[in-house]
């Protein structure tokens, strides 16, 4: 049976389906009765849910949070939709179809890898086409790579958004690399393949976006200078030794990428091939961002609401 | 004959030739005979010249600014070239080799002027093709288009440098346009072609490159929208009326393009067309910065010199 | 009769006037029924609105946003001040006191009409009184000055600002101009006139205040420098041609009257009266912003609360 | 006998007259002679002089810094003028035309203090009275007062530019309160009487101008409030309390007068009267900056030089 | 009888005890009868109150705000907690245990005082030692350095938090001190004594923690610096002449230690001793915000919530 | 024999010892005589110097830099000193005093290094003390450590500088440490001995101060992270697995340490101890850089010249 979508419910409905459960507390009414207050939510939004002739025993079986499954009844209640809950059951993770408490990209993820695949397969330097071999060979951590959000918010905030951003990374510098021929391909290439690699790390999505302990401590830019240096060593112990020079140039790519100290880098870029990456990174995740925020506004307007990170409203109507 | 560059010329040779003559001065020795500094240069460099008995007639007939046929001969002088000017006359500006004098493109300016043509000429939009055909079709501006330099300094600082680099930023738009469908491609271009046009208003360049009155006062976003403006009400007397809304967007592009208020731009980016050109714009223009610093680097450092624009040195050693 | 506004509003009372009506929402009840929410406002403020027993077809006819006339009754509910509708028809907006709805200058408009043209004739430069002369024909254009607001918010932001604002100005250069004899009193008197001119472009005005498309994409100070080139042309076209100086000088305070690049200009002041007028601007434009937030503080404090644009609360005690 | 001053000196003339001179060095040339280099100048600049067989006990009697009277001639070393000295004598301080030496105002400093005096006599609150007139009976300070300069460099600084400045702003205030009703003018007068007061403790100016200690570690805007602390305490000690709200007004319009925390005020302005001043002072500060630099440019160009603390060349040419 | 402290109220209770009362307001309900709205709160929370049949003349006698009596019951009102009062009388501030209505240092005031008083005891320069001597011998000034608090917010924002402030920054100082030599030490302790002295002028905290109108307008940097002036003065007239070469390395210590323009210092750090006792100030301000911060937060997440005064969250969890 | 150091010589001397030659030029006279310009230095200054009749091959023979044997003789030119250089020979690096050329802290690296060893032998936590221990067993790296400087300039910059200040900054928090309970000791000590570890990779000190590639393009605070981690692998390659929590505290103490993202920081304070460590070692940079440029300022006044840096002068004069 389909999830009824959190956005799709009406008022008056019967409700018989499985939502994230966060922040249950426990209260006692005026009269002393004890009560639930819950939220309830999937990936297309969140509603109050309250259950009247609530138990300790119910409330300490919770997981805070998680998932459950729901019999109760939607709603209005001071014009604002409720869900009234009269059953509530825990379910484990492995049994939800995570789809639909994630966002996903909704392009096809193993077309998006193998073309990935297939663009840094044209890196032609031994020594990067051995790291980007070896990152490739590493199944657990491709897996990750493919599931993994771009971001937190912002942009590409979804499963799969590193996998798109990159790949639509590496597209881009497949098309213009040959209009700047000074700048060295197969670093730029190799440097947009694992500049955010450290997300993988530094992001948990399970059951919602957040950041690990890993991640806020030392954030992906470092993550992934230090999983570059593993793998290197990993090199250098099968007898593949890669030169400090190579890792010099590719680190920093990676630590420039943001292309300003107040975005978290530790250094400005420094060479042709960091200021490439910085810039296509950038003006993919600013096109993503602005689309995404055009795509979705609600209202008839002309205009978005205002978007602080970009410091302006955006404008909708098309001129074709 | 060809000409002896600044940069070419070795002490002791005798001197023959053309060059810029800037901030001649009449002074008079301790022993009061008139002798008469000056510099003198070419695009190369610029080296001191004394006039040894000069009088104050011919002082009074040099232009400040001009060019000046020189017989002499270089001389070290405290370590340092200097040239001694036995006779000076001046030169009409037709006469001169203007090549001599001003860094020129390299590349083939003909070809981009084509490619240009070429590219905007995919523009399927009725109004936005109106106005672009009103740009071609106006001979003097092209001409100027042509042969304005990029900037004062920074990037593209050389005759030709608009073109080319509104030329390679066509090129890149047109590599990854079909990458983001939701962009509309004929604002797109459009933008590129007129975002820096106010530069032909802004700029001197027929002896050296300078900022004309308008272009310190008003700048070349400004002068840019002007001309934009002034072609649409040309069109509008022939009866094509260009919508407002057309011009909104493409203005808006103009406006917005140097990205951040602090570089000039009286509004921020605001459309997913103007975030394009402005990131093609900057992309464009660091890499053609980045490059040129590399190549014109003199010493053997794997370093430039400090690049206060960009806060750093480059690094010039390649992993090929 | 007259409005009952907003404000003045008690519990218990009959209610049937004319109020503008925003947001309007067709929503169903727990039991079914259909009932409307909607905001009624006027210039004093806003309330909730519900009007139960409403149908689709009254929900359709309503504009949104419009004015309405309302039957009904005011009560509170969580005691909080709502209107409970009874009936509810549209009005058009040529029939509603628009004074009503929009705060208005409460300072006589033909007067400072008057004054403003009195202090500009003082102008003696025969291509500025040209230019001035030629705004000042242009009725429909004055009409819109004399109406428009100072800005959408923090100062002089009612019906008439822009002029109350522009005469406030003219006072004080009148004033001080005296005390600055080489500051070039036309050149100064011309650049307050027209600084913010473009506002009437930028600004729309009819039912609420809010920007139009081209305001928010490109801005008043574009939009004035605009206008003042096509004043120019049509006075070419007349015969009276403007040098490119006078556009240029009178263009560049224009341009540059914000004084910063954070504010939007996209020129920093570089004449003595782009500074006078950047100082005139500011320093009326903070006492006006600084009066109204004193005069309108609701509590008997001696502080204000904070101001953001202002980074401190004001204090409203005098010595005297 | 008239003072020749630098910057009229030509190559060749005998020197006889009382220069300041600074930084001697007494050095030994290649043949082990002694000789004696030192700049001497006065208000119109600065040459480099050079005085062959010195001795240690000329050299030790020299102040340094301190005036001289030199005998020698003026004459051109490579290129540049210098003056070489045969004989050098200490002059004392109180003998020497300071005029010739430290820049001062041009305007009428008796005249100017007079209008001081009749504005600031307008003041009617009994306690603002009280102070301002504690203020004007301390001859000592108002000797000061009469000349001090404006400020070290940037505007005003030449003797006599305090009072010029505060004079000015006094009248500008004087035009545009009739304009402002609701500000208390009595405040703003006392308020710029005051609000650079102590820059007489701030500034040393007997032979240069330069920092007191207690200036440089202190800074005039908290000496200005310290001075009148000391003159409130003064009058209470003869039975004229003056109320803490009145110093606390006055005292915040001293402290805030800077306008933002990077220009060294403590505290942002926060009314009216404190705005007021603040704009006042700025204007009249760069108006004077402005017109300086115009004035003193020694070109023939449309430009000045680049202004850096106004971050702009200045443009010269006038419309009328 | 204890205090019912706000945070410890359970619905259903009876309440009788003694809340600080704010904002009362009279209002009408539907029915047309006369009810009361106030908040009641101690130094644990703030929730709503509400009284029924509440009259004009018992809300005229009302503090606003003020300490009352309260007799009534707690309830849940739409799952928020809120006190109905049926009866209210107001209660002299001098009859309340002000510990239960302002957060308290929870460290021995006499002790720390002891200790403060033993640091700078070890002061030996004679004027340094006679100006702290005097600040001591205030008893009424110590008496209030005893009880204001540290800062409105952010860190020490409790009763006794400028004290133990202090004292904590001198036993930094005793401890590192030795370890540089060239740092004077009577400087850095006194400057340390006195930096925030003014803080007792600057804020009010007899019922809630506020500025006074002198702080909000002056400042306590300011105000520190006119209390080391009045106290020299006070010992000037004593006999004892404090050197203005003193004054000024003590004035300068506490004008700049808040070590940026932005943060409200007229001047920059200039002196081995400024930087230091800049430094400890910011180092026990920050730890002392941090520990709070981690302490206070009410989640189990190894996170606190975002810090927005020190732009991160805060990580909770140990390592030992 | 002593060497003869560079702001020692005068004029009129015979030289015979050894100097850094650093950009050596081979030019020809106006006669057509090839003649060699270079620098000569050593720690205390540079001079010009200049060798007649050179040849080709004694040029080509020379290190650029490096260091060279002169003979020669000091003399005036142009009131400036300069060499003449009659024979110059090669000197290998390994016969040269190194000490003559770069600086060196003149405190005793043996027991300053004793002093680190003890302080962090105080650590107890077992993971810390490895990873600790792993550093100190590492001969190589703790010789390079005891050697390096502490920065290119600003502050300790000079051999051992990074071991002075490691060491300075130890004993700074074994002071204060007891005053913070609730901070963990353990990561601190750990903490400040590794902050800056990384700058023996960044900073290259054999015949100069400069950044080697890797330092330029990664930088030391990447640099030591990366150190860290290649520790913790080698300790889990014995068996000693160090828990991520404990190398994410510890690793962030590093990435944070400058405080701000605009000094390099990727990551802002998030743990006391994180806060702890960059205030202790901003103090004790600053305090180093205020005494080192009071103690060289080698004019007489109260004041320093300008440190831009620090954004002010610094006042030498002290009250004792």
């Amino acid at each position: 049976m389909a999830h009824k979508f959190i956005n799709e419910i009406e008022p008056g409905e019967l409700i018989d389906d499985v939502y994230m459960i966060t922040e249950p507390i426990l209260r006692s009414t005026t009269r002393g009765d004890l009560y639930m207050a819950m939220f309830l939510s999937d990936k297309t939004g969140r509603l109050d849910g309250r259950m009247w002739q609530a138990t300790e025993t119910v409330y300490k079986s919770l997981p805070k949070p998680g998932f459950v499954h729901i019999e109760g009844r939607s709603e209005l209640y001071q014009n604002k939709l409720q869900i009234v809950v009269n059953n509530i059951s825990v379910i484990d993770a492995s049994k939800v179809a995570i789809e639909d408490f994630l966002a996903r990209t909704d392009r096809d993820v193993g077309q998006m890898f193998d073309e990935v695949k297939r663009i840094v397969g044209r890196v032609k330097n031994p020594q990067l086409k051995a790291l980007v071999g070896e990152f490739l060979a590493d199944d657990e951590l491709m897996g990750k790579f493919r599931d993994c959000p771009g971001a937190m918010k912002i942009h590409h905030d979804y499963l799969g958004g590193l996998l798109e951003h990159t790949h639509d990374m590496l597209q881009v510098a497949v098309a213009i690399l040959p209009l700047y021929e000074q700048v060295q391909a197969d670093l730029v290439l190799a440097g947009i393949f694992l500049h955010d690699i450290g997300k993988t790390e530094e992001l948990s999505y399970d059951m919602a976006f957040s950041y690990t302990d890993s991640g806020q401590l030392l954030g992906h830019i470092t993550q992934s200078l230090l999983m570059l240096n593993r793998k290197a060593d990993a090199l250098a112990a099968k007898g593949t030794k890669i030169d400090q020079t190579v890792l010099d140039a590719l680190g920093h790519i990676i630590l420039s990428h943001h292309g300003e100290y107040e975005f978290g880098s530790p250094k400005l870029p420094a060479t042709p091939e960091a200021f490439m990456v910085y810039y296509i990174d950038d003006l993919d995740a600013k096109i993503n961002q602005v689309i995404a925020a055009i795509d979705s506004e609600q209202s008839d307007s002309n205009w978005t609401g205002w978007k602080n990170a970009l410091q302006t409203k955006l404008y909708r109507k098309r001129i074709e």
